[in-house]
């Protein structure tokens, strides 16, 4: 039986993976008048008045929004919200598990981006923060902008920063290990999707300079005529202004972060690139190319987002702790700033690091709180 | 210290009722790939194809939401989300201690009709039932009404429907008492919000053929011209079609319901209803008139909203176990049989009623089961 086939049986079997828990319980006439009515209303009357005020006397103060429309759920497309919510609630699961944050699993029966936007907006007074989940680029871009601009709560779409402050965190690692500076790295991005257009983007906020992304028609470069919105901000990191493939890009590259599809990278790419090149092939579930095919091929350092093989680049290793220290710091946005401090702090985890060892395990005992306190006003 | 202000006490040191609790533990490698990635794939793929079975394999079928756009909170009027949402977690709270059901409070930064059922059918795949509550009247009518049309989850608006239907369970069993058949009673009811308007047609559905509804400005009667949708339907009950006032309406009434002020109701009134009298006074925190008052001045049975008199009044009563049978029977929608036998549920757990009591006790350990078998398809 296959793990997807086990998974099935394992839920049907479970119904449900959370549920509410109490901390209060109403079990007397003295209890009930002060939990609910008639004293709730005393509550009522004075969180009414003082709005900020509402989280010290609610859950909300532990409470994120794990929100999916479904447009783009793991490998598998738009499935829908039906079909995204088994994912959000085992991603309240991980929160809850990992950070003792209450996370509650949302999906959208709505699927343009005002829509989306309004949906969220109406319900964000219930929460502390949200994680956006599984949306589809390019829309992914303009949901999360406008509500970071109209709430003031902290609000992240986690596949696009989760991701790229672990690829950060292991590629602070891995270029200590290669002893070369990450700011003079040339960095190969294939997959312009969420987790390749924040990569890309925190990168650069990092300091580095050269990086090409490459989508399914090549580079982003001077000569595409196709470029959205957010494919043209990665046309301005492209200072070398090349066109070509992702053949053409890797000539003499350091690094390879692929957020792309499996079977993509060729061992003869890799044989271009330069001396010790460092290889995050990310798909899921087949990866870029197979850890060992890479290292045949004379790669330095590989990883991927697999748990099965050395190495794996796991959003859980940030969402967790990001959320815990924007909780409970009362930070109102997560910043490029706090991303790089997530990212430093999760390099920080692995003192001494190896070709197989540069990211943290997901159950190092640390991991949420040293994140955490990396994410402050 | 009085009630709301040991209550305010009580939830700042609390900073939360309720929480997320764990069904299934990710503390292994082998469990994190079941409950998340990648096995949860399989899961997402699963109810992606068929939604109606997702709430099989997640939380959702033992899941409401409960609701409010803070238009209309115990007896503060219209305080907002913020307002709201210590009450909205009290429920949930309720929810979770006498049925079992997992229940998310949601306070909704929108406050038109349609801006408030748009915002609910983009986040109703999420849950397997919705309780609408303090929201204000006549906007809440058309929102619940839209919604069970446009939903095919049960969705039930508790100010009214609870109310109405613990209200019909005491009267079965306080008409049983006086010997009179509650088709054939005079019914006044004051108050024509929420509560009243439901409370109104629920009697009529159970066949109650002679009701005057009275509101701020006097009876629902043939002369009145400022009347809305809902009042205009409760102007057709009104078979003797008489005009006047609250005094006017209860002469040689035999039930008097209160769903409005504080104080309302006088001892003359009272005196020139029909023998042994009945009176609902529900108004909170203060009675349409006092226990005492109204024994004083010829009243049989009395009931109030209230813990600290006999015959409290109390939704949650009612909605505790209409949700468990909705979810248990996976009904589709909670229609007026359902609540006449919800009704007849609570009132026959009462066998032997007195004037003293009519209605079972909140803490009656067969109350949710008895109720929740009467919401059946």
């Amino acid at each position: 039986m296959d793990i997807y086939q086990e998974a099935l049986e394992t839920h049907k079997k479970l119904k449900g993976k959370i549920q509410i828990g109490l901390r209060a319980i109403p079990d007397s006439r003295k209890k009930l008048s002060l939990f609910y009515t008639p004293g709730v209303g005393g509550v009522a009357r004075y969180t009414g008045l003082h709005p900020k005020q509402m989280r010290d006397y609610t859950w909300t103060n532990n409470l994120v929004a794990v929100i999916s429309d479904g447009s783009s759920v793991l490998g598998l497309g738009n499935i829908g919200p039906y079909g995204a919510m088994p994912v959000m609630e085992g991603k309240a699961l991980l929160f809850k598990h990992f950070a003792n944050i209450d996370a509650v699993p949302l999906v959208l029966d709505v699927h343009n981006t005002g829509e989306i936007i309004s949906a969220i907006k109406a319900i964000a007074p219930s929460f502390g923060a949200i994680n956006l989940e599984d949306i589809a680029a390019p829309q992914c871009f303009e949901i999360e902008e406008r509500l970071k601009d109209e709430l003031d709560i902290p609000i992240m779409h986690d596949d696009q920063h989760g991701t790229a402050v672990v690829v950060l965190g292991g590629l602070i690692s891995a270029a200590g290990l290669r002893s070369q500076k990450l700011s003079e790295a040339k960095v190969v991005i294939a997959g312009a999707g969420a987790a390749g257009v924040a990569t890309a983007l925190l990168l650069q906020h990092y300091g580095v300079n050269n990086i090409l992304v490459v989508d399914s028609q090549g580079i982003i470069g001077p000569k595409r005529r196709d470029l959205n919105d957010s494919k043209k901000v990665l046309l301005g990191l492209n200072q070398s202004r090349i066109n070509g493939s992702l053949k053409d890009a890797l000539q003499e590259a350091d690094i390879f972060i692929g957020v792309s599809r499996g079977g993509l990278l060729k061992p003869t790419m890799i044989k271009s690139m330069a001396k010790k090149p460092i290889i995050f092939a990310m798909a899921n579930p087949e990866p870029e190319i197979l850890p060992k095919a890479a290292k045949e091929a004379g790669a330095y350092i590989v990883a991927t987002g697999r748990s099965d093989f050395p190495n794996q680049i796991n959003n859980a290793l940030a969402f967790p702790g990001i959320f815990r220290g924007a909780l409970d710091n009362r930070v109102k946005k997560i910043t490029d700033t706090h991303k790089i401090a997530a990212a430093q702090a999760i390099a920080s985890l692995v003192p001494r690091p190896s070709p197989d060892e540069i990211i943290p395990d997901i159950f190092n005992k640390n991991l949420v709180q040293v994140v955490a306190k990396s994410i402050k006003n």
